[in-house]
């Protein structure tokens, strides 16, 4: 963040959008239209599980999205990152087994270590979480919580195959366990035939199946919203509530008025729309230049939406090592091992293209390839 | 909240300011004169310990009210709420025991309490907290933690003495544990002689005695903002903010400048002398129509700023049986027990003054007083 906030450096770093796509003006407009009666709900407290028009307008955006609401409810968060705090206070004991993706995105991986949860990773191929990897891990460790990150994970980029959401969705049934579908980037895909492969694993299950759907409109309108949202089956977003009670109150009036409207007046689809060719255009000029600057021992994921490449370098390479050379010519990238629940796999990188304009992106790019090259 | 929010109800429950106390006018305007780069920075993610600027215009605001920075730091919280649980992260192991007031604010107690906290009360006199009790369980328990809100207190309204003030935290200091001051209405005396009785704990210490300051925008601005913050010795704030991060990665940046515009331009001085003066009104209507109207076995508190008065009537009498009446006759408000650390107590009541317009206060106090009636 610290790194991504100056303005000299090209930052592959932080999964954050890039200012010029956020739509500050139609939160400006937003604001402005809001009449005194909406503006004090805005400036109250609110009930603990969210702004009752927000969540009716979610749900609205939920079942358009073939997601039923059958015996589930829906909490608005503090970003998904409360969700998965919540989460990890309500099912997690110190000690519990855990089992995450490796690599695994960073917030949660410091979530549930803050819990003292014991984490094990389960690699990926392609298509996602190994399955039979799960499946040995379940029976074996009895983990009360699954974690996943389905459509363009951060931060591989990889886009879960419908066929292993139905497999894992299958599998945490069988093991009793609960699974957390962390989806915050799944509106992001770059091509429209991506789109039927983002479902949510809540669209393979009933609605009494301990699957948690955590969705954030951080990378669809704005992070600094800070509003996320966790649906799932009644007994345990009831627990969900009484938790998040006593850890904030509730969530800003004032950013869920703002996304209520944004959704209730239909702006969402519109912005939504033109940030996948913003997204899709920056992802291209990134692979692009890593065709084109990448020793042969590299390698890279090519993802369909989202904000991250995930790039492999030979075993035997250091990418702290290449960070510091890097970061000294002004290009930061978060390295491999800070995405790994014990520490590892520390010849791997993490680039986001989210964040950096195109012109820029070739640049840093190449500073990279430079830097690798230095240490091959 | 629920019946606080049916407007037939005539509700002394809730914490929350009158609708028509919350400054509509002046938030809207800081969002319509918001600049392109400005709405950017309320959009986007920003550091965990807070909007820069914000810190800078807080810290101005603590130095002008004599709070000493130095060896401190500030970390912006999602309410005051979320500093308590963030304190409880750091702090609370379970079991361990953890001195607070008794009667003490709800959201403390169930905050602590999740954590797994030994609660044990310390009885309250008129200047605050029973000095020999706090040091006989000091020595006796250990604690890690003790909580206090010292001006105006939740729920009892008491106003700790300066004296008091400085007896306890030489006994923090002595016993080398922690004390949160959790203090949301310091600004909202009532009449100016009492301004120099709401200096903080942290005025009696020097920055590394762990003292922890809890602020709040909550009630001199508005609660829907959700814009805390904690100021104490580096080193406790230093941990706090890593748990921050994995709690929610930062606060609302929308809210965070709006509050800094609200600072920037000297908005809050005129606004909290303006909240002094209705929340006065109030309580003296509320005292008024006590003392016309309430058996002589009935006593309550007479305080000197913030939103309560706590009620007591004969031991033998059950609030909850008084709540069951009132409330069908349409007024509402918290019963004793839920102020206790053990649930005892339920011989008391907490009116709240300050979500009820003047007109109203009499009409509710006259059913309340009615309802008592019936039970004695």
């Amino acid at each position: 963040m610290a790194l991504a906030a100056d303005p000299s450096v090209i930052s592959f770093a932080g999964g954050m959008p890039n200012p010029e796509l956020l739509p500050t003006d139609l939160i400006a407009r937003i604001v402005a239209d809001m009449d005194r009666s909406t503006l004090q709900n805005a400036l109250q407290y609110g009930p603990t599980p969210g702004y009752p028009p927000l969540i009716e307008a979610l749900s609205h955006y939920l079942t358009e999205k073939g997601i039923s609401l059958k015996n589930r409810s829906i909490i608005i968060t503090q970003g998904g990152q409360q969700a998965l705090d919540i989460l990890a206070r309500v099912f997690i004991d110190p000690d519990a087994p855990l089992l995450t993706e490796t690599p695994a995105f960073i917030g949660a991986l410091a979530t549930f270590k803050a819990h003292g949860a014991a984490l094990t990773g389960i690699p990926m191929d392609e298509e996602g979480m190994k399955e039979d990897l799960l499946a040995q891990n379940l029976s074996l460790l009895e983990p009360s919580l699954v974690y996943c990150n389905p459509c363009f994970q951060n931060p591989s980029g990889v886009l879960y195959s419908l066929r292993r959401k139905k497999r894992i969705a299958s599998l945490i049934t069988r093991y009793d366990c609960c699974l957390i579908e962390d989806d915050p980037y799944n509106e992001l895909w770059f091509a429209e035939e991506d789109h039927p492969h983002t479902a949510s694993m809540l669209q393979q299950v009933d609605g009494d199946a301990a699957i948690c759907h955590v969705g954030s409109f951080s990378k669809i309108i704005g992070p600094g919203l800070r509003l996320g949202w966790l649906v799932g089956p009644e007994r345990i977003i009831e627990k969900c509530s009484l938790a998040k009670q006593s850890m904030d109150a509730c969530s800003s009036s004032l950013t869920q008025v703002c996304a209520h409207h944004f959704l209730e007046k239909g702006l969402l689809q519109e912005h939504v729309t033109s940030l996948r060719s913003a997204y899709a255009a920056r992802a291209r000029t990134m692979q692009g230049a890593l065709c084109a600057s990448m020793p042969e021992e590299v390698t890279w994921t090519r993802p369909r939406g989202g904000f991250y490449i995930w790039l492999t370098m030979p075993p035997r390479m250091d990418a702290s090592k290449v960070f510091a050379y890097a970061v000294e010519k002004k290009c930061a990238f978060v390295i491999g091992s800070a995405f790994d629940p014990h520490g590892q796999n520390n010849h791997c990188i993490r680039l986001s293209f989210s964040h950096t304009p195109p012109e820029k992106i070739e640049k840093g790019v190449y500073i990279l390839a430079d830097a690798i090259r230095s240490f091959l």
